[in-house]
């Protein structure tokens, strides 16, 4: 097997998404990180590049270079695939770029920063006829995936309710006031967009639903705040949601939620029973049964399915975590490209987020904001 | 010690609330049951007496009767006060009758059948001077009482997210069509009033959320569904709150929640620090910190306080349940009762909820059942 | 329904387990204290006994006093049971003298201060033919009696594994020299027996193993140590186990645990499956299939055997705890004397705890001290 | 940063514990598979190889041929060291071949397959300078590692009590006789030794321990059975331990604990607070204190030591798993090996298990079975 090639855009020394995409690209051996421009600046980017043990040849001062100069490389050497793991104002130009270049994309959440640049991307991957996977890694759980077989199965019935929450406490103060990069970026609507944590963990939340479910949101009333000083985007955000089958639900989620830590849950109930699933301890989902007793259901585990167990690295009992699930996706999405190199057609069911899903999350996050602005009055997708 | 006298209005054979009201009554030694009209109609009433106990002579057909006849015994002999554990449309009237008559009354939730009962029954408390308590169980768990302990100290800071759900799966079928009785009058509007899942357990919510945060709800989107078939009242709800210190959250109640025993939880998150309770795992207090690890306070444990410990029954490890947290509310009720026999005026801060507490349970029915015919528009307490 | 009297010996004023037996007693309604031997010395029980209501001609200074006193009285008016809940010393003489005046007798356990004492006890139950129950409360749990009926019926197939632990740490420091009585008398062989942590929680766990499985221990290693300053009985314990089946197992007990409050645990594994039960969250039974996913069982839950589910007072998601547990080995014992006091026969098959229960616990305690006094050679019970 | 070369023993399509060693070292980047012995047999071999990427020039048919062959390659090209993960008999021939030729060892455990290979292999690493490391791979866990920080630094107190287990069901029933070669070799002396659970999963209970509190185990006390039909060596053992220090514990064992997939769990209890953690649930410390409340440590989250949070990737609430943990070992290993690279001497506290480990857990092999044809006698170690 040979390996893949990747470039990767963003991701410099002290960045916490680069080194994640990084570490998830290397878990299954099948994706080499051959080049990058790490941070705006080609001498920012060479210490990056040397971290990582790049040669200063395969170094680059911005993505529009990288991009150009790679494309005049053989085949052979040249990067296959570029990873786009910069603040969401920047993952619109050097997506688009990468494929009219030729290159196939991965890029992270939201897919850009406005919903305009969301529909173009769209029509490029559509016109290139190049794979774009977007990392919305909670999709790669194996547990997750047992949710989505079962739910797909008709195990739990007709889906009729659904909460998600996504927590977290790390803004509960005004760090990005104390030079705090990752914070800083993340309240400022020119490199965020105009959500706050709506954009960088409401989406997450709102595509674990439509992904384990495969029911879409139709309508939602959504109640934003910002409570830290000085904030223009929320740190904060209440939602009724209505899907398409007539299911209703709640999305819940905060920056400012003092202590929590990266608690994202979901809870589905149908008519035949439920599922229960918290990425803090991704490795049990919760069952409850109409008529048997409640179950736990681990990776790899009793009474999987191959759709979840399929996805699982090693035996039942031995954890993984958030790198595998990301890694998941990494792994999908190389299989798809070698496959496109070995001349096979694109998927059909692509197994991994894929522009569209990237169209919805910037679609939810549009609806949310503007229903906000209307005082939670309803807003349909 | 002499104990109290206890009359029940309810309860006869085979109640489930009935039972429990008489369990959480005898725990702690303070009162005894010794009449009761149990079941509307003589004969079905003698037949509760006698499983129970009681001698007929002090078994009624009827709550008038009882009261009545109660109220022409002398002081030694008659009933001290009412418990009234029927369905919601039988609460206003015994408890109204009784307060006249000159008994104490301690009543379940939620208060009445329509608003305008509520509001006139805190007049006729406070005119009669009786002591009336509302039968919201859950605010009598020792780790309720710590979060409220923690909160009213300012351990937590400014809270500014309240996040609580009560969830339940026993209706998820049409059991009310199956001669189940807990079911039939709970989804029927004559008995149950405006509310249904709402009523029965999202009251339960409301009270609980206000009772540990002394903060209230100032408006509500609330967007109530009937999913079972034919149902008239709501079995299912998502509500946003909005509190008068500027606080936001949700409130999700389900009947139809396929699984679900009686998953009442809460989140409360302010800017020092978080709470974290569930009913179905009620010895354990999650607390979440800024900046210290996260802590598991126990009743009775390491670092409670004496707002918290004061109600533990037994050392820390053993532990209590529903049925302590239920005799909690009748062991302050009494107490507050032989106060009053001995010549003591009511207190100020009353240890157990009150009509005020029954009326703002009804208040937020209303606002929720108005919101929601006007598709979840803000309605304000 | 008619009340059983009950007259006490021991639990006055800031017993801790007095008022549980008393709590436990008067839940389900059965049971009514009538008379007592609360405290050695006239005074003292006055006092307790005015607290609790009793009347003071029908409390006593002495258990004696309380018996020969009570057997005068007519049957209508005497005390039914004597319940005993003294420290370990003072079991035997008042239960002896008890059945010989002719009444039924509920105790604390251990049984005895030594085996001989339990032995003629054996002989005078027997003799008498009156009924005793021994207050292992833990047997009282739905979700024990759960994992007992699934066993016995084979669920779990042949049982090969069986550990258990009983882990406190409120005697990780001296606090027998602080005055604290409850410690006092437990360190005190005069007052304890030869074991210190052994009798007082260790045999809880043999206990619990024994009513579960039904099968016996057959033989033991133990360990036995005495951490604490100055303490002569043992105050934590390691014991190797061998079952009359060929099951294994390890009990592991210690009141030096320190943090840990009153966590006894029990897991149990078969050919077919395995069960795992915590006394500090009591309402959930763990059971781990050969080829099915884990499930997690509830007091009167989906899937529970009447066996289980008989026992429980509220519906499932109500939580009951240690006092309910306690309640249903006195509500077992209340029916047995009732029913015999209508003149049937004694059950073979008591509900409860017998005094053949205590013999075990005793002989147990016997073989792990001689045990580990020649250094944790193999003792057979 | 230029990568490590690593070669690999064993490890070939559908080997366990080859993938994971693989995936393991190259989570972090620093190690590159160049070449590998995969099986016994070069077509085997070969395929492997293929699927891993490997050169067909540098895929060996034996673990002598890779060593000499590499040994002949310029410094630049030959791999830097050996990864062995074959089963335990094949551990000590190519160990002692690849340090004696040059090549640092990294080896999966128990270290060999007799204790007097491990004595000698100490013998060997000692003379020839070379790094070796041994993956006991729970040490690599944060959560570990904060223990371990908390109890160096005495924030515990005196250690007293140590309980571990470590518990699987997987050869509850004879799966050797299936075909499942994992189970064939594990439950054949030849290829695993004296031990059989006792060697796979019982000195990782033992090494987590040691490694934990750095207190050594003195004497040991065990019951070993082998309860699968016509097996010869222990699937099921529990052992008294006693400490250098004067604590006690237990530790237990079993790969007949049905339905358990790998439940390894260690409690230790000292005179100021206790630790508790679980391999299924890695990304939480349970620490108890005599007088504060309970606190669930987690990887880089709140109160957590550098000694441990260094080692976190990822930020808190972020699960790492297995995987990452068993990285951390490979990575310790290859600064280890840069350094020396570098020219710098090797550390005097080496950041891994080490042949000194290894020893040590031989010697709790030897030492259990001694205990445990005498009848779990007393045995030092």
């Amino acid at each position: 097997m040979t390996k893949l090639k990747m470039g990767m855009v963003g991701g410099g020394t002290g960045s916490f998404i680069g080194d994640v995409h990084r570490k998830a690209a290397s878990i299954d051996g099948m994706v080499d990180l051959v080049c990058g421009a790490f941070s705006s600046g080609k001498e920012k980017s060479l210490a990056s590049g040397k971290e990582l043990g790049i040669p200063n040849e395969r170094v680059y001062g911005s993505f529009e270079e990288m991009i150009l100069e790679e494309a005049k490389l053989s085949e052979e050497e040249r990067m296959d695939f570029v990873s786009i793991v910069t603040p969401n104002h920047m993952h619109f130009p050097p997506a688009k770029m990468a494929l009219e270049q030729g290159f196939h994309v991965i890029c992270d959440k939201p897919l850009s920063l406005t919903l305009e640049e969301a529909v173009e991307l769209e029509k490029v991957v559509a016109s290139t006829g190049k794979i774009f996977a977007l990392t919305h890694n909670y999709t790669g759980y194996p547990m997750v995936k047992q949710a989505k077989a079962m739910i797909a199965k008709g195990d739990l019935g007709t889906i009729r309710k659904i909460n998600a929450h996504y927590l977290q406490g790390w803004l509960s103060t005004s760090v990005e006031k104390t030079g705090q990069k990752q914070a800083a970026w993340r309240v400022d609507p020119k490199r965020s967009g105009i959500g706050g944590a709506l954009g960088d963990i409401g989406t997450h939340a709102e595509n674990l639903i439509e992904y384990i479910t495969d029911i879409k949101i139709e309508a939602l009333a959504a109640d934003l705040t910002a409570f830290g000083e000085g904030r223009s985007l929320d740190d904060d955000g209440n939602i009724l949601v209505r899907f398409e089958n007539g299911a209703k639900g709640i999305i819940s989620f905060s920056q400012i939620a003092t202590g929590e830590e990266n608690n994202l849950g979901v809870k589905i109930y149908g008519t035949k029973g439920s599922v229960e699933w918290y990425q803090e301890n991704p490795n049990q989902l919760i069952v409850k049964w109409l008529d048997q007793p409640k179950q736990i259901y681990t990776p790899g585990g009793n009474g999987t399915y191959p759709e979840s167990s399929d996805y699982v690295r090693i035996p039942a009992g031995h954890p993984e975590g958030y790198l595998e699930g990301f890694a998941t996706i990494y792994r999908s999405f190389a299989k798809e490209v070698l496959a496109f190199k070995n001349g096979n057609s694109i998927s059909d069911q692509l197994d991994f987020p894929t522009v569209a899903d990237g169209v919805r999350g910037m679609k939810f996050i549009y609806a949310a904001v503007e229903s906000s602005s209307n005082n939670a009055a309803w807003v349909t997708l």
